[in-house]
């Protein structure tokens, strides 16, 4: 089944003839599956980096090693600097981006759930962030959803 | 639900004490995504490049853009190139890589369902090309599922 924010976001860009690509941790792919599960979207969407391991948003993502120790792997300077990452990294002019811990249990002092979204159009970046319930399954599905709908909600108002 | 295959490789790499990753075409993050879906990936599981365009296999992964010009990106020269780039930019012990064409529709001459999964574990790289049926989605689920059970099968093969 197509995402429907999905498809508004691959709508979206393919009309303002903008590029798409993904930096994710959490959600380990699945917003870039989701994407690409759209009819159309390779005219827009043009890849992901998956930085599950900490020390891959440092090497494959540029993210400052000092900002990690400093607000912590699961906070809104980390997702900005991803998405920023990812815009250069896979030269994209839109770029989606998730930390967070899905569970089960707290990971490095972060509770379960806990969980920030980016989302990076041209020059404008938004961050949000979210304690999402359910299980492991359960965080990452919302946390697609939610990464998604930020990303539309920002290319709507450039409208 | 939890995929048997990418359970069974999360076990093995945890018993063999071995690291994973996976650099992707046409899954788009979904082989990561199944893999980070099983309780206790976190501990062998380390990220994913997703280069959908064919320049992010060339600037991500190092796949060499004669090599892609000579064979075609749909290759098992350029799966091989992918697994051992996914193995180097993700610093993986274990790398699984796919490239091939979902449809609908031919792309570049090539038929849709047409797919090449790799896997490399230390040394050993071995790839398997595959006429895929069914639409968009069921070519790319059989994909997630063919280069799992590749993957298992060398890493059974090592035991």
């Amino acid at each position: 089944m197509i995402d429907p924010r999905a498809r508004q976001l691959v709508d979206l860009c393919a009309e303002h003839g903008l590029t798409v690509g993904t930096a994710e941790s959490l959600t380990g792919g699945l917003v870039a599956a989701t994407i690409v599960d759209v009819p159309g979207a390779s005219a827009v969407f043009r890849g992901s980096v998956v930085s599950y391991a900490t020390d891959l948003k440092v090497t494959l993502l540029g993210v400052d090693r000092h900002e990690i120790d400093r607000s912590g792997v699961v906070s809104a300077a980390v997702a900005t600097a991803m998405s920023a990452g990812a815009r250069s990294a896979l030269s994209v002019d839109v770029a989606l981006a998730t930390t967070g811990v899905a569970g089960p249990g707290a990971h490095g002092g972060v509770a379960a759930g806990t969980v920030v979204v980016a989302a990076q159009v041209g020059e404008i970046a938004r961050t949000r962030t979210l304690a999402l319930p359910g299980d492991r399954s359960a965080v990452r599905s919302s946390t697609v959803g939610e990464v998604l709908g930020l990303c539309v909600e920002i290319l709507r108002e450039r409208r």
